[in-house]
């Protein structure tokens, strides 16, 4: 998967905190750190190879950080001081169909403009956030939490943020954010200055950007030419702005400088970006319920699902052209779930995190307040331990809306009727007014996506599995509108589909439109079941939200004995992953995937002709083939490998949301581009195995060899101070 | 592929030539060479490592080639001086299958003789031939060729053949064979022991001999151990005996001592076996039909025969069932020839084969008697350019007899109705009173592998294919059958299939058992089609003869031009492969099949554990489970890699017919059992591409540690002078 985060920018939220680290010497390679806590790690950042003052990474707001920046879900960064930016091929995307027509298809052809003038707007929606501010406001967020436990805790936590927030966006052009690090132990307020007039400056073609598509995803070796050009523009008084002719260059307040020399297995190699989310610091309970429940659990279901939609869409082409895409996004969820499973079980995940949890809490033990401590985190666990209890049957519940069309319409309508009736603020995330569009385009959608049969199939197999449930898991409202059996649930489902209307696309239209009352109190079968179940899952966000106020009082307590006891071995910790600004250190690596296997961390532009089929998606253009054929590298040829080199591998520590990250060297000079990992990393947002941990990007000797002899822009390379060829 | 080959033992032929090679060098470890070649570039041997004496090497009668036996389509070797035979487990398969009954079976459990009273016998028709002589006879083979053409040189070296053979094999215990080598240019007659008392005496679990089966065929890295050990016995006069209680152990002339030394890449190497077929010294016009005609037509009629059986079959269980297994050989087919086609292409096997032609020509161009030899050379070319003209055409017709089970029926009962008015010898191949059996067996399987929905579409489409033939491509025979439009065919075969009583397995056996006129004269309506067919299969095959002999007369023009241009250019000629006794030496190689991927050459028992499923192919058993986890290796673990080591790979030059093979190192002793080659070579039965040619053994040392500390025979070990563990 390209590590690419489609992230609710509504949550999105960044912030450093400048944790208890200084002096600590962390896991080899391992670790998502706060750039304030280069400055405690400097020690080992030089002994991996790193040649800079590691006090000059601390700051995300001053170069280089302040060169690094976000788009929302990918990573970006400046490389020139007229705001041109580069990221990866599949973050620009978006921009790229956008200004793609049928005369001119930029998707197939790729893009170069010319001149300033021939850049095009990547669309109203793109974003380039440059950080200028960051704040530790752990006190403010807890002052009133003190004392409180439950939902009012997590309400009094949620309405300081969006108090901080609502205060810090006074300023136009301005975003900002509250990140809870450490699992609630701090808070930290992010400022962001909020560009918005994005434009395309460069893409290859698809068949390069994307060379391999689905069948090289998550795979080495890699020869993906995963890069795009932004250039962002601000107006005339160098304030953000809207898409306007008369706008101008953005100048950033540090750009990245391009490398020109050649990279090689174990060169130090470091990474900065914004991690999705990780749970290397959850308990060691959780890790077992994961591998031992969690996951099989995943996978029994996922497959089920998979089988159920196969047989019920068997006779019926339609049906299968209608379920193709749910069917992929379930394989590919079942194919994700089994790598995880299968890379935590290979890392011995378990057992690992159970060894390292003991030793804790037996330093803990000898700490002066470990009474109260392991009180809190004992809490903690009580209640984790009773969240899984009811995973099964939550998660099916959850099922029930997620897989269903005409189920989760209903159940969009009835939610929404429910919402309107708040001021939009305190309506629930998805329901508000902004989120009225998508819900829309999901009902219009639904025509597409839908056959009875399979729609009736599929909720026969999930009350199935969930009448199997013990008793005391069962819902009163699913069983009084599916009943209490087999054949009960049968006639519930015949009924529900053969006398609702919601099939309709004018019908479901209507009720977007009609007033709430009308909506809650309408007779169509499905409306009525969706009005029925509704209760039940407010109950259930209820309960969620007041276990997940009570889990951020308590979870502090772990990680403060997680810390200390790290300190206590002179190591470092990361905070998991949440979106917020982190650096990766380490080395270009090969990997031994499997006994007899060993990948090379280069490739070259030989695999790329080895792989050309001619199809999609390994359809190498002929100015690519004809270039690689002719063998005029230049200055960007590897001079051990005499070739042009493509991809590269490294051990560093990323997760989804690293996408477009760049890749420097010992020196801070932009090496590479981040863009994937690798299948046998896929269970390493629970654990890094140094083993199997890579992270795959493009060589920017790759990037500055197309633009320099394959499609050439040759004043993008003197904007970055590069060589012509 | 398993290189095993399933020889017709009637076509069986063995004879060393003492070729005109001596003093050349030849490319580095290509070549499968004969043993009486080996003293003539004794140098290159012993630059490449060899520590013996490559004169040693040239008799295959005498220590150490007189240890490597031959069973028949697999290669073995002696390695105790009381006939303990060590070959791969999947050629001692039918034995171990023979000896399996429900209540213990071998298959699953393997077989350890714990005495020699306790060694089964692996029935009636195994056998391993011990070569004892070998003689040129060319001039007594061509004595009464000379002047002749066509049909008559074929029939002229048929019945020398023949001749030669009834002769030798008048002593009892022998079994004689006429190898023709270098195409036509020598012949050598080849005298062999054969010994019919062969026992299993041990074999390991299937799930540890062919650990990975058709998921790993072909594949690196492998983690199988395919090996098992016979014996065999003779009667108490020394001389062969068919199974008696009362036999003894044979002693053969030599056995091979099993190295208890380490392997590592690089090392040296060499191999002795039985390769069946070659085509390296085909002409360059034979590798451009087989690049640019002959394989992709393969490719494209192996892919429509697939996709006919599929939608023939879409609507019936039972029909899919029935067809599961001729699926399966046709896919695999497919899968071959794609490989093939893909291996020669990657390798520019036609234009590399066309330069070197090339040059050879300029080169005998110079030569005196230049002018005779290029006529023989164009003659032939003529003559291959004949028969690939028919060629769509002669598979086809042949396709309809070998892909049906009805029709192929018929023609077999028409064909031996036809034969049987002949005295046995001069039967043709496949209908001699030994072969009855045979086609018994094939007429009751038609049972279970027939539906007629699926033939008559199989039939269809290779008829639709040969209508589309250009008319003088035509078979009067087969039009007039099948008739000359795509309606007249579909009423044609409606009728036949709709008429015939051959779906009756008691019809078909009474057909087999009834006088030949009765069966001719029948009026079933398909039995009539065959006997309309009949004439032009033998026409063909008489066009085919008459062509062979012509060949067998032209062709040596052709190899002496290569041969005297080689040895121009201080290189040896090894002849084509084709069954007879061959040597090939190399080293521990990896391989790199690909862009950023090296293989390793020696795969661990970490592998297993790491490939381990609990479900077939990947079922290791428990006890090697265990034996891995204690890692108690002892003197069989590998020095540098400090674990056990369980499969090697050479650069070696092998093909099918080289399952079994011994690997020997620098001082001749055994290191290794060849069983398979890798994907990447598939196209070497045609081109040795140095860059992709690797060959797949079980390493001795893993052999050795499953008999000491998992399935323990320490009298086996003893047997061996190796150490108990």
């Amino acid at each position: 998967m390209t590590e690419q985060k489609a992230l609710s920018k509504s949550l999105r939220v960044a912030v450093l905190a400048a944790a208890a680290s200084t002096g600590f010497a962390a896991q080899a390679d391992e670790g998502m750190w706060m750039p304030s806590q280069l400055p405690g790690i400097a020690g080992q950042l030089r002994q991996a190879g790193f040649q800079g003052d590691p006090a000059s990474l601390a700051d995300l707001t001053r170069p280089p950080m302040s060169a690094v920046v976000s788009l929302g879900g990918c990573t970006a960064s400046f490389v020139s001081p007229r705001g041109l930016v580069v990221t990866n091929h599949h973050c620009a995307m978006g921009a790229i169909q956008l200004n793609s027509t049928p005369q001119n298809n930029l998707i197939a052809n790729g893009f170069n403009a010319a001149t300033q003038a021939q850049e095009v707007s990547a669309g109203p929606a793109a974003r380039v956030f440059v950080t200028t501010a960051f704040e530790r406001i752990t006190d403010r967020i807890l002052a009133d939490a003190r004392g409180k436990t439950g939902r009012a805790y997590y309400d009094v936590v949620d309405a300081a943020s969006k108090a901080v927030v609502a205060e810090c966006e006074q300023e136009a052009g301005y975003r900002c954010s509250v990140a809870n690090m450490y699992y609630g132990t701090d808070f930290y307020l992010v400022r962001q200055l909020e560009l918005k007039d994005i434009r395309l400056v460069y893409a290859p073609p698809e068949a390069i950007g994307n060379y391999g598509d689905e069948i090289d995803n998550f795979m080495w070796p890699r020869h993906s030419g995963d890069f795009a050009f932004y250039r962002a523009y601000v107006g005339k008084d160098g304030k953000p702005a809207a898409f306007s002719a008369d706008n101008v260059p953005y100048q950033p307040p540090a750009y990245l400088t391009v490398s020109t020399d050649p990279v090689a297995e174990g060169d130090f190699a470091m990474l900065a970006g914004y991690p999705g989310t990780t749970y290397r610091h959850r308990m060691a309970m959780e890790f077992a319920d994961q591998v031992q429940a969690g996951l099989p659990w995943r996978v029994d279901v996922l497959g089920a699902l998979i089988g159920t939609i196969e047989s019920a869409s068997a006779a019926s082409q339609d049906a299968q052209v209608r379920y193709a895409s749910q069917l992929a996004g379930l394989k590919n969820g079942l194919k994700r779930a089994q790598g995880e499973l299968d890379g935590l079980r290979r890392s011995e995940a378990v057992r690992v995190r159970r060894e390292d949890e003991a030793a804790m809490l037996a330093w803990l033990a000898r700490q002066p307040d470990a009474a109260a401590t392991r009180a809190d985190i004992e809490a903690a666990q009580a209640l984790i331990a009773q969240s899984h209890a009811s995973r099964e049957r939550d998660q099916l519940f959850g099922l029930m809306r997620s897989q269903t069309q005409l189920l989760k319409s209903a159940y969009q309508l009835q939610r929404l009727a429910a919402e309107r009736g708040k001021p939009d603020p305190q309506r629930e995330r998805g329901y508000q007014q902004r989120d009225e569009a998508l819900i829309e385009g999901a009902l219009k959608q639904v025509q597409r996506r839908y056959d009875p049969m399979v729609e009736k199939a599929l909720l026969a197999e999930l009350l199935r599995r969930y009448r199997a449930l013990p008793a005391n898991q069962r819902i009163a409202e699913v069983d009084a509108v599916f009943g209490r059996d087999a054949a009960a649930t049968q006639a519930a489902l015949d009924t529900l589909y053969a006398q609702t209307r919601l099939g309709e696309e004018a019908e479901r239209l209507r009720l977007l439109a009609a007033a709430p009352a009308d909506v809650a109190a309408a007779a169509d079968p499905l409306l009525r079941a969706a009005a029925q179940l509704l209760p039940a899952v407010l109950r259930e966000e209820d309960a969620d939200k007041a276990r997940g106020g009570d889990l951020l009082r308590l979870r502090p307590a772990y990680m403060r004995a997680l810390i200390g006891y790290r300190q206590s071995q002179g190591r470092a910790v990361y905070p998991d992953a949440n979106s917020t600004l982190r650096v990766s250190y380490g080395k270009v690596s090969a990997l031994e995937p499997r006994d007899g296997v060993h990948y090379v961390p280069l490739t070259t532009v030989a695999g790329i002709l080895e792989k050309h089929t001619g199809q999609a998606p390994f359809d190498a253009p002929a100015p690519l083939r004809e270039a690689i054929a002719k063998g005029d590298f230049g200055s960007t040829a590897d001079p051990v490998l005499k070739t042009q080199t493509v991809d590269f591998m490294t051990n560093l520590d990323t997760t989804g949301g690293n996408s477009g990250s760049p890749v420097l060297d010992a020196r801070g000079r932009l090496i590479g581009l981040n863009f994937d990992s690798n299948w046998e990393a896929v269970s390493a947002s629970w654990m890094y195995d140094p083993r199997y941990k890579r992270a795959i990007h493009v060589d920017v000797r790759y990037l500055r060899w197309l633009l320099a002899k394959v499609y050439p822009a040759p004043h993008l390379l003197r904007e970055m101070n590069l060589p012509a060829e």
